[in-house]
């Protein structure tokens, strides 16, 4: 074959499979929960013998992959597709439930992959479901994590995606010229850390249960959220997500959603004895920052119950009560903030100002660094610096004055700037241009009615991987009622969403290919 | 008085006072109409009054005003702000219906003015009011058209704000050194197009009423619709808006619409025998093609049925006519693209889908060089040139290239692109704090029910200039139920949203007044 691409395709294969092959291993942790609770291990032996087959054949069209930068734009995309088109195999091996179906078990391991936590399970319940399988789910989101933390760190931010270059600025000072090896340093550092503090927030969550403050998080509840709160993913074994616990366990999880949202490479800091670089942060500072601020606003109008739309029996005490208030009301900001996307109560029952705050929080995102989605606290920062700035060139236009980062002052380029904005305005447009296709799709889906704030909130919760929104997408409901065509849509939403969405365009565009 | 601040503050006052001299002339002319029609001539009298003495006295406190860039800025938010204020008297001394109250009144002389045309009439008809006040409320927007057209083409594109100064590219080839006799010599030109166009406007509406075509669009409702096409203000004499003539009335407004939301240096070059700028222009090109598909979508909506939420007696002959269709769907889409406001009939009667495409329609905005409002189509394509290129950047890190304008290939400089984005955010950033500070005001107001669409439409509808939104602010209805708190609330909104937002943003800033 003549080589005319400028792109080794090859090569990314190759190393896809070696992420296939790497895959296969943690198959034994699902196999191994099937043992212990004498379920059937089939559905996860079935993927194991797939991810090998495939990974292997794909490692050995390259003996010498060479990964440039085209390649890694390519392995990205390859990669957030194929696992989860992989990972649809324990759904459809074990057939239960409404993810028995092609479309939705696909929906719902790219749910999991990308960290977003929507779900098209109609009943969730280790009833319905195995115990297996619904491990398998939460594991799909710990996995997720691990590989988009690198992919922030370590990749996009060398590819300068939507000003993802900033994250170098905090990032681990580890200088390897090559990408390959840059990657392996610095994905060793940071998955340390995140194995570390899941298994802080497992024996956080069942020391609880011991202590006699949890009755329900039995250990596996305490595994299955462990495994979902530090990849930021929401998934949990619970139809009615951390509702179904206690008070001081909501208190706790939301310690974990603040901790899973923040720049890992700061804990690496604080590990190598430079703890004040994490307080010192101004994305951290202004992260902590928005969640006081959205988050007391929303307790507010709890407490004087104009935050409720109804007054049910079930969230009747939270009006007046200052606990239920600011527990609900910081509860969920974070679940946003964070694009956990848990819940303490159906916020179905909010009004249609707290929902709107609610939407409207949606697009913040948690800090870069992190496994949270959407636009994230970073670019949010640089904008608010750069429209101060603006206003004092209007004044002095002479003047030259770079963007500046708070406490420490290092100068932002202004190329990271403009991509910052590039990326912020593409991912408005799709946001626009999405709500529009499921608003247009659902007239022609019998039994689904969506209104525009619930289609709005379908796409963000999608496109930022948040997961669930208001309404008939709301934490408590399911996707599942929208056509099979929307389904695809909105996984595809996932998906670009999770890869900083120009790393994805970019692949399409015909300059890629050629010259 | 030691003169300690950088920003002569009586010279700004003195051109505010010339400003208003030349307003007072315009006052004759409500006063004939009051006579011809044997109504009262006192509102305008006493107008004429107020504002030849406060105008005389402002222009003696500086001999020799001097217009630098600090000056003009506080020249510009002054202007809209105190003669929208003086222009409530005749509202007052005529004290008829709701603009009799103070709030109101002010509400709407803004309204007209800033060209928006949001009202807060209870009952719109010359009936409740006269003719002549009537007709002081259309030519508002007619005065403030002609302001805004050289606020945008001569001051705010010199003073670069939010990246007008691309303007520069197509304005008329007038070098003048200094600001004065530059805005003086553009005004001079821009007028002469606005004024024969909208001789034009009217003579084509009292026409078909000639040829018999349109009964009711009498030689009053003529220059009453002229006067508020060409401004892009969407003021009517008629309760139901444009609704109330023939169908062959609205085809002859979406005409002078679409001259209205075009940029007039582009009229300029034509009538100088370069017709040819006016099809080669980017943004002219971009303005079309954008209303083309919108329009187009609408119109199929409307066709096959879903674009009605319900279907009552009088919205029933849309679904299945192609003509109904067409001109329903084209001439909404073409007065909120150019933020005109008219309407061809009560798009509350819309299904949520289109709702919700007409309010992310009101982002749009017409032509820079226009008096159209909004965000305006040449900063979406400059967003959209700068998307292009940054997926060019991924691809070749290290290549150099400039965003260029359409078919001249002007380079757009980074400064101004960046402008522009700026821009963008901060507009969108004030429109989510006020749809939520109107919401939570609501909660508070007896007697309205906001929901979140009506809410977000108030906002943009006040910000961009547009006029009307959805639902309880729909082209059929009235701001009127509004608390005094939330009117004043969006005066300020359509004032700030007039200025480029950041021309008034700037003023408050310090380092505006120190340094
Ligand atoms: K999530
Ligand atoms: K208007």
């Amino acid at each position: 074959m003549i080589r005319r691409l400028h792109v080794d395709v090859r090569s990314s294969c190759s190393f896809l499979g070696t992420v296939l092959k790497y895959l296969s291993l943690t198959l034994f942790f699902p196999t191994g929960i099937a043992l212990y609770y004498r379920e059937s291990p089939v559905p996860f032996l079935v993927t194991l013998v797939v991810t090998v087959v495939v990974g292997v054949g794909l490692e050995r069209l390259e003996a010498e992959p060479r990964l440039d930068h085209r390649e890694a734009f390519l392995l990205v995309a390859l990669t957030w597709f194929v696992v989860p088109f992989v990972g649809t195999v324990p759904y459809l091996v074990a057939g239960t439930g409404t993810v028995a179906d092609p479309v939705n078990a696909f929906f719902e391991s790219m749910s999991g992959f990308t960290t977003t936590g929507a779900t098209v399970m109609g009943s969730i319940s280790v009833e319905t479901h195995s115990r297996s399988i619904m491990m398998w789910r939460q594991l799909t989101q710990w996995l997720g994590g691990m590989g988009i933390l690198v992919l922030m760190v370590a990749i996009l931010s060398e590819l300068s995606v939507g000003g993802t270059q900033i994250i170098r600025q905090e990032a681990p000072g580890i200088k390897v010229e090559k990408l390959t090896p840059r990657i392996r340093e610095t994905a060793r550092a940071l998955w340390l850390i995140y194995a570390w503090f899941t298994l802080a927030a497992v024996v956080v969550y069942y020391g609880l249960h011991l202590a006699g403050l949890a009755p329900n998080m039995t250990a596996y509840n305490a595994v299955a959220h462990g495994l979902t709160s530090l990849p930021t993913g929401g998934f949990s074994p619970e139809g009615r997500s951390v509702e179904a616990f206690e008070p001081i366990v909501q208190w706790a999880v939301m310690l974990f959603m603040i901790v899973a949202g923040t720049n890992f490479a700061l804990y690496w800091y604080a590990w190598r004895g430079r703890p004040e670089r994490l307080t010192e942060n101004a994305e951290f500072r202004s992260y902590i920052l928005v969640m006081g601020v959205i988050g007391g606003l929303i307790s507010t109008l709890l407490f004087l119950g104009v935050g409720l739309a109804t007054v049910p029996e079930s969230v009747s005490t939270i009006p007046g009560s200052v606990e239920r208030s600011l527990r609900h009301g910081f509860f969920q900001i974070i679940a946003i903030v964070t694009t956990t996307g848990y819940a303490s109560m159906d916020f179905n029952a909010w009004s249609d100002t707290t929902q709107v705050i609610l939407l409207f929080t949606m697009f913040l995102g948690g800090s870069a660094g992190s496994a949270a989605g959407s636009i994230k606290i970073i670019r949010w920062y640089v904008i608010q610096k750069s429209m101060r700035r603006e206003l004092f060139r209007l004044v002095h236009p002479e003047a030259v004055r770079p963007v500046r980062m708070g406490t420490t002052g290092d100068v932002i380029d202004e190329e990271t700037i403009l991509g910052i904005f590039v990326f912020v305005a593409v991912f408005l447009t799709l946001f626009v241009i999405s709500t529009v296709v499921l608003l247009v799709d659902a007239h022609r889906t019998p039994g689904l009615s969506l209104s525009a704030l619930e289609a709005a909130s379908a796409v963000i919760a999608t496109l930022g991987n948040v997961g669930p929104g208001v309404g008939v997408v709301g934490p408590m409901n399911s996707y599942e009622p929208f056509s099979d065509a929307a389904k695809l849509y909105m996984i595809f939403l996932m998906w670009i969403g999770r890869l900083e969405i120009l790393s994805v365009l970019v692949i399409l565009t015909p300059t890629y290919w050629r010259s």
